[in-house]
């Protein structure tokens, strides 16, 4: 029975953990052990008293006046203002380039719609809903244009999904390993809840006849984003989603409405989606030839490598935060695969000659980001944190060398390697390769 | 091969659906039937010509120009600047009161953090971070003091988790049924992700003694506000929330820190939270007395009701949406109980005279809100439609005369009984008894 201890970032949790891989990585269902019934101590006694009355003499000043009223739609606390999206602008060109999800200050598994990543390629229009029009037209039975109201009247259905850009982690491609934080190296990814219309029930309306193969997708942006998107994928599971997190979909993210190819690369989720053109052929939209292309070793370009590869990243350790010494922490961080749920997660604290199978935050959706969470001994010595992610296709995250030598140098698309930070004798933390 | 048609909400999709249950009730999974392929028509022609090229000469505005830049944080196109939460405020007193969320205006599962509703009873603090501390004290081995630096130093786990007030839709009480929209009469209801860290393990680091059955939790807020927990609770499924929707738990909604009691009526979700003192017995708060207690028949005030029940309701359509004519046109609405998962909704559209399962959106989680979605042809004639949730614990809404017939005229809290929307012969719709 004790006074009172105050507990901060420099004071571990108690360890009531077993190890289940090399330095220090422990068993998470241990955790809670332990965690009632000091076996028969009596409660009362000066020491409670004493901890109590301290409480009681410091109500904070937030307690002595009452506080702000109601507020139509909320915000975020102005003690958190920092909490911003990341810019990197083409230089004259307001209006291109990306901003990326902050991933090192946030946690779970959905991204705040005000966060979410950008990539405009020449701005972002504002639409009025009630001007817009969805066109679907080419070879259909039926040229189709709807308003937001006829959409409105569909059935829907919501999926919880990750968009990430095929340009995303392109950093790892550097020779030398760039000290940024995670939302910085992996910041062009987020997940949100998506509600719309299934397109296969618009295609549906539409009639699409025997010769289609592809279908181009065009925003209404003053770029015109326009992508080729297989029939397949079309008549699968994609959407022309209305919703995200609840509410509108935010202009950011395509207001009134953009595509969903649950797991294909961000480019090709048009949207401000305006036009949907059945054809036999794709088109070689400028955003599939200039960009988003796969530069292979032969000198040749390889196109349409649509879903994005399992991957993961640690981001509780990362570059910016510094460790409190030798203790328990927990290893925590996102896992995500184009091509469905993710199996495995497995993380190493000793540059990868032993690993452990972190566990994953139910649920575990198909194209989502998945939260894994492993509690972790650090010993205060320098070593090297790593995590492998596996997805229920069989795919997993091959080395960065590996990943480099399947390519051309300067191919910065579908980065999926596994990265490794280095955490340093004196608690900081750093991307290194090996 | 035609002209283009233009589709709006009085223009019903095609109805490719078998009927599941009396006055139009229709199979969903029958939805995509026909998708592709009107057998071998050839789709070149003159009509799709037509069709491309009134497309092309109608670029709106917005391609015309680069639209706006990057922002830090996004919010809400301001074409949506109507979809905000419903105030019923105390007068004068600012702070006390209820918004609720405009249930109407949204779709999918997740509320947007910014609508999500707020209950406080006495203002919104504005609570320094660095200054903030949590208290574990009272039958306790070790009582302790914990840092918000130092909780992030725990280990966490994410929940998606409805939060409903124990007072929402107590407007069903009134002997007239009220037209009001469905946030009006069901918006004291939320569903975020949450993300913290469990109760257990910080109570296993203070060491509860054998003697403690209650924890009382007190907020930071100028209304102290206080509640009587069970400790099973506080060792099961609960949390120290200290993210919302991925981002830092919102100033409404606790900012740094918040209870939260999976299931639990609202109120017990404390806010704010700085104290959780471990007692053997409940404090008899302001808040478990005055307010939040069930008036029974004999005279008594029933206390200790904690979970909330098994409910459900129609949001599409809801008073204020006006039908546009017979046709085919989506059910959806909303089902969650405190007690785990939902099990089945069942909707009808004859007042109660047959019954269809409805589809349920996975993930199903327990303790979250579920959405259900049911094709249906309005034959333009007046109907009553109502639907009927049941958890896996077996729960099940009761008749709101049965629901009524329980308790003492004016109690008002834990209201779960089934809804009933008319549609009149004008496509108008209300909120009718039977």
């Amino acid at each position: 029975m004790g006074k009172l201890e105050r507990m901060d970032s420099a004071r571990p949790w108690e360890k009531r953990e077993n190890t289940v891989a090399g330095n220090g990585l422990m068993d998470r269902r241990a955790l809670l052990r332990g965690a009632v019934l000091s076996a028969g101590i009596a409660a009362a006694g000066a020491g409670i008293a004493q901890a109590d009355e301290s409480i009681g003499a410091n109500a904070p000043e937030w307690m002595k006046t009452p506080g702000r009223s109601f507020s139509g739609y909320g915000t975020p606390s102005h003690w958190q203002e920092k909490v911003q999206r990341i810019f990197t602008i083409a230089p004259g060109r307001a209006g291109t380039g990306t901003s990326r999800t902050p991933l090192q200050l946030l946690e779970g598994t959905i991204t705040p719609s005000g966060l979410h990543y950008e990539r405009h390629h020449n701005g972002v229009p504002d639409i009025d809903p009630a001007e817009h029009e969805l066109f679907i037209h080419g070879m259909v039975r039926r040229p189709l244009a709807f308003s937001l109201d006829a959409l409105m009247r569909y059935p829907m259905e919501t999926q919880i999904r990750f968009i990430e850009c095929s340009g995303n982690s392109a950093i790892f491609n550097q020779p030398q390993p760039q000290q940024a934080t995670a939302g910085d190296l992996n910041g062009l990814l987020s997940c949100s809840e998506w509600t719309g219309v299934r397109l296969a029930t618009l295609l549906a309306e539409a009639g699409v006849t025997q010769e289609a193969k592809w279908v181009i997708a065009e925003g209404a942006d003053a770029a015109a984003m326009s992508r080729s998107i297989p029939l397949e994928k079309c008549l699968d599971d994609a959407m022309v989603a209305l919703y995200q997190n609840g509410e509108a979909i935010r202009p950011e993210q395509g207001y009134p409405m953009r595509l969903l190819l649950p797991g294909f690369e961000g480019n090709m989720n048009v949207k401000w989606l305006r036009r949907l053109n059945v054809t036999d052929a794709p088109v070689d939209a400028r955003d599939e030839t200039s960009h988003y292309t796969e530069l292979m070793p032969g000198g040749k370009a390889r196109q349409f490598m649509f879903p994005q590869g399992a991957k993961s990243a640690i981001i509780k350790p990362s570059f910016g935060m510094t460790m409190k010494g030798p203790g328990p922490y927990e290893i925590s961080g996102l896992a995500w695969s184009g091509a469905g749920r993710i199996s495995k997660v497995e993380v190493s604290a000793d540059g990868g000659q032993t690993w452990a199978l972190a566990p994953l935050s139910e649920p575990v959706l198909s194209k989502a980001v998945t939260r894994f969470r492993l509690p972790w001994h650090w010993d205060g010595r320098p070593c090297m944190l790593m995590s492998r992610a596996t997805d229920e296709a069989g795919g997993t995250q091959p080395t960065r060398a590996s990943w480099i030598a399947q390519y051309a140098p300067g191919q910065i698309y579908h980065f999926n390697g596994i990265q490794i930070w280095s955490i340093e004798g004196d608690g900081t933390v750093k991307n290194v390769y090996v």
